[in-house]
């Protein structure tokens, strides 16, 4: 085994069908990230199709399995009605599998309403919180600024969007070791007062939380780091995210025909891939964990292939071994006394 | 005179007291307006400094005069109090001008908030639109790509985004000669049915309104024109447009520091210059002109400098000579009578 002995293994469920690449890059992605040591990966799918995934790779002695499930959830499916149409789909297993205690976490690149359904339903939410939600550090330029919800919740009230700012703080205590993390809510304006009404709402609530909290960022600071919690709601989140993936796309294009034939290809490549990285950070973690649910449930980009794949099952090991849902239920407690809410 | 004789000019109040270069980069930049020809400027603001800048321009025979003003509402002033505060300030010396005819169009850098009460205030907007509303094509990689609102009124009813459509749809047939513009509501995915609340209400409205109406957009599609006019409420236009130009400048100065010594100086700047211009597209435009409105009233970032303000003028002409203000009144009403609102 890769693993160093002794270490206790952490236990993933793996979505083997979820994803647009799927099975073949999610196994692909497993037999990578249990061949760097420190996870057990079950793989949860059709064992047919599973199975002659595996048949490519050398997994002798890699802790890899398969749990077979049937169907899958696809991104377009309403996830409640999924849930109930497709009883044995691979999300359901997968969660499944960690609601008995036979793994610690799981890892999908399928639709994301579903992972959210899945959790919500077997795992059960956080006290306080009623919906899960999606975070993380979406800015290449500003790797420490975590920005919460992404878009799980497109019609936030002020209470949920301060739990995301708990959520936030611990996100960015256990995965990226800031301390005292700065708490802002994304506005039109830095002064007070600018905004909406809920952005007047939550910063009431923000001030009395007791967490480090400085006021209005505008969307322009956020590729300069001004602080490491930015809370929205979903609908915002949602487009600040697929806006700054596709303008990096789009400049990193503008830039491969401008300087084409004037520097050697590789080194082009390496400037495109850059900017790329720069507006797609969340791609560089492979995925965030679904915040707010009991349990560990890490969710990726639909597009996303081998090395990604490694990376989430990574990132989900991390939230395991940081105790990442018991310190969140902490906090979020602590803060409930502090607001009264 | 520099103009074309024959034509009539037109008549261009510019606020010479607002921006952050003011009046220096205003004077200049209306000085060099009026070279161009076809319009005359009347710089309203503190006579000696303005004529102190003037001094500094040959300006014999060109079309350029001094209206004297006292004051100016600077940007973070509540721009009610500060109307009734400083009833001589520029910004409403020049609105006046245009509400007593003696201009046809206002320019400012200064106060949007400003700018915007003024023309509501002494203007007054246009039957079916309460507020004035700000929009334009803030993408260079989609010219013809006009979103609004940028910011003016960050809590929109449904009623208020389908006036930004109708207003949309006339300025690209105006201004940017496209017949039948394509009409999207900003939203977290492409399918019918995904956003939040605002989104659905809307969407009833627009596909009742006439107008060729496609459905959502998705923020990862606007760089890539897939409509003319793509509508949202002013706390997310706002948060694009900031984003943008924001990005813009970041991975430009990456893009500087990544290339500094492998090309020449002024290749390199040319080449960080195209991807301000891709992401600060209202710049080269100088300002768009405020909504809803009965007069043209042009606003453009504070930070402008003489080229910006030129232009920003030449905006306000074409303004006028198409009849912005008359075909927008005659839009309305024809969507009104369609949606019976």
């Amino acid at each position: 085994m890769a693993s160093q002995s002794g270490d206790k293994l952490v236990r993933v469920a793996v979505d083997a069908m979820g994803g647009d690449h799927a099975p073949h890059e999610m196994v692909a992605g497993a037999v990578q990230a249990v061949s760097k040591g420190g996870v057990q990966v079950l793989l949860v799918g059709d064992p047919q199709a599973v199975q002659s995934e595996l048949a490519k790779h050398d997994i002798s002695d890699l802790p890899i399995g398969n749990i077979p499930s049937e169907g899958v959830i696809e991104e377009g499916e309403a996830p409640a009605l999924a849930l109930r149409q497709k009883p044995k789909a691979s999300i359901l297993v997968a969660t499944g599998l960690v609601k008995q205690g036979h793994a610690d976490a799981t890892v999908t690149m399928g639709s994301t309403g579903a992972a959210m359904a899945a959790a919500a339903v077997l795992l059960g939410t956080i006290d306080g919180i009623e919906r899960p939600a999606l975070g993380g550090p979406i800015l290449g330029m500003a790797p420490n600024t975590v920005i919460i919800d992404l878009g799980t919740n497109l019609d936030c009230r002020p209470q949920q969007i301060l739990s995301y700012a708990a959520i936030g703080v611990v996100f960015v205590r256990q995965m990226l070791s800031v301390e005292n993390p700065r708490v802002a809510i994304l506005s039109v304006g830095a002064e007070a007062g600018k905004g909406n009404r809920q952005v007047h709402e939550t910063t009431e609530l923000l001030r009395e939380s007791g967490m480090n909290f400085i006021g209005n960022l505008e969307a322009s600071d956020l590729p300069y780091g001004k602080a490491e919690v930015v809370v929205c709601d979903g609908f915002v989140g949602n487009i600040i995210m697929k806006l700054t993936e596709s303008l990096g796309d789009s400049i990193a294009n503008r830039i491969r025909e401008r300087l084409q034939g004037k520097m050697p290809d590789q080194e082009l490549e390496a400037i495109a891939g850059d900017i790329f990285s720069l507006t797609n950070a969340i791609e560089s973690h492979g995925g965030g964990p679904l915040f707010g649910v009991q349990g560990v449930s890490v969710v990726g980009h639909g597009r996303s292939k081998a090395d990604a794949v490694a990376l989430a099952i990574g990132t989900a090991k991390r939230a395991v071994d940081s105790n990442f849902v018991e310190n969140l239920n902490a906090e979020l407690a602590q803060i409930k006394n502090k607001t009264g809410t």
